[in-house]
């Protein structure tokens, strides 16, 4: 299997030059193309992922890991519409960022280029496969898959959709190449194979991302949880912050830009938490509080240090009363993730003060947490969420899959004429 | 001293908060007093250099690494006059580099942010101890400095004037820290430091690069050797390129974006060679050539393929007759590193295409590998030569320390309305 990686990731990295010298329009054919091969496979598809699932409720997987591998004609079609959408994304390679003439008369160009190839490390969710190659293609880089065994049937049959395209298109199908072995020390070796791999992604679960962090000697962009925040301010518009907080715990707790805590003003706690405890409860929220809130709501459990530190991933919340926005901030810096945090707040130097004090990849005024994705915020698809602050800092699309060279050009300039 | 460390480290990570929030006029200052109190210090600084000057001496050092080492009063006028251009450069930090509002009504902005605390590993050159704290701060961020045991007196001199600077603005003096113990296994140390340390920069011998890759847990951006390339097309200005050539190579032998290869093609190679040769060797440059040179020119030494791989750092050059761009390329890619190349020619397209043909941070067309360099490329001073294609590729200047957030303004928007 050790060759078999080897020779696998060596295609991948000949592939490089091929991909790396498509114009825009080649590349929009090509993922069209990959489109049309995945909705024309739709049945392959799913039939493989309902395989997949079968085998991962037989070994008793968590409700928000079945969610995250469930595929359905509904989320195919948006694995499909986001292929689309990546393709008609501005191309960024070859991209003029910068251009300048020093007074020695030399013009220094800044142009974009593809990294070249791209591991991705993930878990559950089938749709990485088409949304990591597909942006991957976009920006010019070649990519090597590595997901999960309980997706390996759904990641292999995308995956075939995908190369089909490829072939068609007379271009190398290695531009795309998954991984089929599931063992740690083939991810291992792969993670060290400095001279072909020029970055690795992990996308998945904190274990999974600090073994990777641990054992790769390629450069890696961390994506580790999202322990996302709602701080209601003492200005808050109540209504509208409830509607920040059901949106953001509620309408997909299994993904990393779900809310895990709740962080309310105590002058503003006595009417809101009631309402905000009721309004989760009826969504079979278990809402978890500090001793403040306690007081406030009968029969509330009570939120362990560990219950602030938790990305639940599923209909939990962990709730605390603050005295004042300094509170807030220290709370969130103790125990958030640099993913997401939201203010609720109708003051405009409140709301800048927390922008400006925030560590975070992601900063929210008024709006839900569920924003922090690539597509909501104009990327297109997502590879990822680097909480990293190095290359890219939150959602990454095409643009952070590309890095900025100098070209420089002429006319017989040297530094000390002789 | 590992309890000296952390705390040391833990005291420059303290004080980030009040570097990051500094405004442009506050930074402005700072670098200028700071650019005051060197040249004040100019007798303190001279004088540690000499002493540290007198040990490599007596330690037997190369003329490479010693030519690193000193400062002269000229060289520290550079460095100060360094560190005013820093100060005149547009503050990264807080710049809003893009700003969209999305379908719903969400204003969604990208923020550069600094990075955190940046740690230089470093060797011999005393000027990387002003340059990197002048362009981190400029940037928001603190620096921990890991010289070498080499350069010690020099860099603790022009740290205590950075200090008092620090001091007289009153602003904490750890935002710029000096770890005086040159033990490897402190530096391991340093690496590990993943809640503290940001970035890590190494920038010396290939030696100390790959140790810093192989034993850090935190970010790296490589800085590996420049093997820089001068490709003499056929249809190169002969003149033009004989000038790239002499700069290139002698100009200042000892430093990374020197040449240590030149390839020429074969039709311009029986009148080119002779005189490059002659021309070199008038400079007191051992030029050594492949079979094909050596028919052009009486006694020329060989040149083997180590010598191909080599950063002489010294008046050395390997020399290559080559059929066509094709093989200067193909060349190019077995022995460079990811640093310049050059290429001499007249022909338009010709250039384009070893500019899209080439791997390296930085390409240029008839003007001197010399120019490869922060602050002739116009980023005021740098913090070195990223070889790594990721965050940055090729010289970083204050930009380049600092990362994109996402900043979201709504009115109440949600993902899934209720």
């Amino acid at each position: 299997m050790t060759h078999s990686l080897h020779a696998y990731a060596l295609a991948c990295r000949d592939a490089v030059a091929t991909i790396a010298s498509l114009d825009t329009v080649a590349k929009r054919r090509l993922l069209h193309r990959m489109a049309d091969a995945l909705a024309a496979d739709e049945a392959l598809v799913l039939d493989a992922n309902t395989q997949d699932m079968k085998a991962a409720e037989a070994n008793g997987t968590s409700t928000a890991m079945l969610d995250r591998l469930r595929l359905d004609p509904k989320r195919l079609d948006g694995i499909v519409a986001a292929v689309r959408e990546v393709a008609t994304l501005p191309d960024p390679v070859g991209l003029v960022t910068r251009r300048d003439t020093r007074p020695n008369g030399i013009e220094v160009e800044r142009v974009r280029i593809p990294l070249g190839v791209i591991a991705m490390i993930y878990e559950a969710r089938p749709n990485v496969t088409a949304d990591a190659a597909a942006l991957c293609l976009m920006a010019g880089n070649c990519t090597i898959l590595r997901g999960g065994s309980d997706a390996m049937r759904s990641n292999l049959a995308i995956a075939a959709s995908l190369k089909r395209a490829l072939r068609e298109e007379g271009l190398p199908e290695a531009a795309v190449t998954v991984i089929d072995d599931p063992r740690r020390e083939t991810m291992v070796e792969l993670l060290q194979l400095t001279d072909i791999v020029d970055l690795a992604i992990p996308r998945g679960g904190e274990g999974l991302i600090r073994f990777v962090a641990e054992h790769a000697r390629v450069p890696v962009i961390k994506h580790y949880k999202g322990v996302c925040h709602l701080y209601v301010d003492s200005t808050a518009d109540q209504a509208l912050a409830l509607d920040l907080l059901i949106d953001g715990k509620t309408s997909r707790p299994g993904v990393c830009n779900a809310l895990e805590t709740l962080l309310v003003h105590k002058d503003i706690a006595p009417s809101f938490v009631p309402k905000a405890v009721a309004r989760l409860r009826e969504r079979g929220v278990d809402v978890r509080g500090d001793a403040t809130s306690q007081h406030l709501v009968a029969d509330l459990a009570e939120a362990t240090n560990d219950d602030y530190a938790a990305e639940f991933l599923d209909l939990v919340i962990a709730l605390r009363v603050v005295d004042s926005i300094d509170d807030a901030i220290t709370h969130i810096r103790r125990y958030g993730s640099d993913h997401t945090k939201v203010i609720a707040t109708r003051d405009t130097a409140t709301a800048e003060y927390f922008i400006r004090a925030i560590r975070s990849a992601v900063v929210m005024v008024n709006a839900s947490s569920r924003f922090s994705d690539g597509g909501e915020l104009g990327l297109g698809t997502e590879i990822g969420i680097s909480t990293t602050r190095l290359h890219a800092y939150g959602p990454m699309g095409a643009e952070s899959l590309t890095v900025e060279r100098f070209v420089v050009r002429g006319t017989g300039q040297v530094r000390h004429p002789s």
